[in-house]
């Protein structure tokens, strides 16, 4: 990721802090989602191996530097901040919950203390890695979920926002609950499981649709799915069952899926192809996956696209990065805003999970009052990471057993009652300080 | 781009067609979007740029073909497939129509004729690339309708989908009208321009207010843009007066906007700063802008950032990529599928647009009797850019020129009775032909 994917501003403000001689303090910026989006009763955290790799290889280029010298943004910059651009290297503090792991309005999926000019100039970046694959795992949870065990396999990178939003797509979905992706990239990048056989277009290539079916099952035998809707679904279920095995099964990707498939299920038991799947696709998503499951449509696995691909009914997460704590001179400071639609809590947070509720606390405090698990963990001191991070399968796993650790509630489709995040008193007291100080003292925080 | 970053079945399709010996057989896809969201009434067509360097670029890497090779999926392909992709390159025509263009549903963004392997595997990135890009630039273009002239900046980065879509989302809301974007890479790698000042942050990260306005006016100069509403927003405007030029404005990013600017202008009115503009954030929108623009608020400018950057009403485009031409031995044949829902049109077609109404018709059919302007050009010819693309600006005022010209309903937010896309006597004859040709041999097309 070059350096210079980030919002003007972070670079604007760098040398803001540079001239003002705030290069040297420290700050702490929680990363959180503000509000669930209607349609999600719990987020699946996902992103933090792109975040280490971002942070970890942070460097500005020459050619950034000359570019950034050119604006006008930046002709009252004084020379030593490029010279200390081209220098930056992260060297704060990372904490995350690990990937996999639900997580609920206000908790802190990252916590970045650092120098504040580095702090900042991380922010647009670590959001949207952060945002966008939690979004992905989130949705990718429900899919499963809806299908009561049978396996979902994400098909969308056509219908991603890019090219690379595609793999990482494939990777969150994995994450939470997939049992692959189509996405061959990601497949290699990863270590997740690839799927796919043929699309109508290699059917339409061949004068027969026979010739075509003969010529998929020479190349890929007992993996052989054949897409049996390009001419007419019926014909080409009895056609898959008169070529008969080795095949898979075959896939549906039009049509009334519950009567289809069941008069498909029917020619393929008929000729003894009961070993036969039948995989079916066509604009899925969580509610319809769970239509199918419960008319007890024939069908053993699902292709989920654009939905999945795109969380196209919640495509984003409000996500803030906020300043919880600031350095003053030798001491550490709580931040917070208090404007009356979007105010912070200060200081930096750790999130206490019980089975019925969350604690959100200061992460500092040790109180053996404090019950639950604490979840964020260190990942990165002064710009190292502390441990590798666990396998995605592990985290895959984490993800499933996490979510099954829920209140049952929480993984119903429809809206529920909201899981409990309650707040320490210590952090409602701090902010009422801060709020008192600011009164007093104008704009002082 | 990684070759390899593609749907997994582009690649078991190439070995079968490897295998069944149709490696040199030419093929033609369309890209095309099957239907407008219902909050669209045009789509600004883009992405070609990225398409052209990711076709000129494609090359698969040993250890992409070493990770094939392990798949099981490619336990059958002969090792000369994988010495055929190893020496791939893209080697096929591509005709498209220029960023920027308004388009609608069937009709053509980009047509692909080449090798049927080529034209396969390109088909995921090229869907990606074009929808994505295109979904950014129709939303752009909405916003600035409804801005009426006033100026819209793209500041969505930190919510699109990852980094990467970022700076693309940023190239895309420019060609659709925007007058930059606060995405740095998107600048400097496509020369748009960037705008960004500061955040809450960094009025936070300063002992006073006061203290932050003075250190950022000194770096900005008269670029200094005051984000106001940190503490309290009209104690923020009358803060920014005091202090006085040089600034270039205030920013206003909660709150009722319409009100709140109103009192601020006022502010800055009576403190002699009639010069300095109010630029509004927060959650914005078209329909929130036209609001705004309609109460006259004093308003001059909006920043808007993830309904622009995840295209979040319509964050997906029933973009396909559909075979409309094969070869069978030595003559072209025209491909369709007859599927209820998701039926095609043979042929490779250009679009004839006329000032109310555009014409579908055979590529191939020169008849002067096609009234309009055929919006289709080549743009490469056997894997070679034919001429360079026009500059961003260029593209940016052919779609601003191009927007104009349609039908003034089209230009309305609410969506409005659609726009006539006709199609061409040939291409339906040529459908019903194909059907009959169908029905007539079983499968054969």
């Amino acid at each position: 990721m070059p350096a210079l994917n980030t919002d003007l501003y972070q670079l604007t403000m760098a040398a803001g802090y540079f001239l003002a001689d705030k290069t040297e303090e420290q700050a702490t910026f929680e990363l959180t989602v503000r509000r669930l989006p209607p349609v999600r009763n719990f987020l699946v955290a996902a992103g933090l191996q792109q975040a280490v790799e971002y942070l970890h290889k942070l460097q500005f280029q020459a050619e950034e530097i000359a570019y950034l010298r050119s604006l006008e943004q930046f002709q009252n910059a004084p020379p030593a901040f490029f010279e200390y651009l081209a220098e930056l290297r992260f060297a704060g503090d990372l904490f995350a919950v690990p990937e996999g792991t639900p997580i609920f309005p206000n908790e802190p999926i990252a916590i970045i203390r650092a120098p504040l000019i580095q702090a900042q100039l991380v922010e647009t970046c670590l959001l949207s890695t952060f945002a966008f694959q939690t979004s992905i795992a989130s949705k990718a949870a429900r899919c499963v979920i809806a299908a009561q065990g049978r396996s979902v396999v994400e098909f969308g990178s056509r219908r991603a926002h890019s090219p690379a939003a595609g793999v990482l797509g494939g990777r969150a979905a994995y994450i939470g609950g997939c049992s692959g992706t189509s996405n061959t990239e990601a497949g290699m990048r990863f270590g997740i499981p690839v799927f796919g056989t043929a699309a109508h277009s290699w059917t339409m290539s061949f004068p027969t649709e026979e010739e075509s079916f003969r010529a998929l099952q020479h190349l890929l035998g007992k993996a052989t799915v054949f897409l049996i809707d390009t001419y007419d679904t019926l014909e080409g279920a009895r056609l898959a069952a008169r070529l008969g095995p080795p095949f898979w099964g075959v896939r549906l990707d039009s049509g009334d899926l519950v009567s289809v498939s069941r008069q498909v299920r029917r020619i393929l038991d008929d000729a003894n192809c009961r070993e036969a799947k039948i995989f079916a696709t066509n604009d899925l998503n969580e509610y319809r996956i769970a239509e199918l499951v419960h008319s007890g449509a024939p069908v053993d696995g699902f292709g989920v696209g654009t939905e999945l691909a795109t969380s196209a009914d919640a495509p984003a997460l409000s996500a803030v990065y906020k300043l919880v704590e600031i350095q003053r001179g030798e001491t550490i400071q709580g931040a917070a805003k208090f404007s009356r639609e979007k105010s912070t809590l200060p200081a930096a947070k750790q999130i206490y999970r019980t089975p019925t509720h969350d604690v959100l606390a200061p992460y500092r405090v040790c109180d053996i009052n404090l019950k639950g698990e604490p979840l964020l963990r260190p990942v990165m001191l002064d710009g190292s990471l502390l441990e590798e991070l666990p396998s995605i399968s592990a985290t895959r796993d984490h993800a499933s057993h996490a979510i099954q650790a829920l209140p049952e509630r929480l993984r119903s489709l429809e809206p529920v009652e909201g899981y409990e995040v309650k707040v320490d008193p210590r952090l409602v007291a701090m902010a009422e300080t801060l709020r008192r100080e600011f009164q007093l003292t104008g704009n002082k925080v």
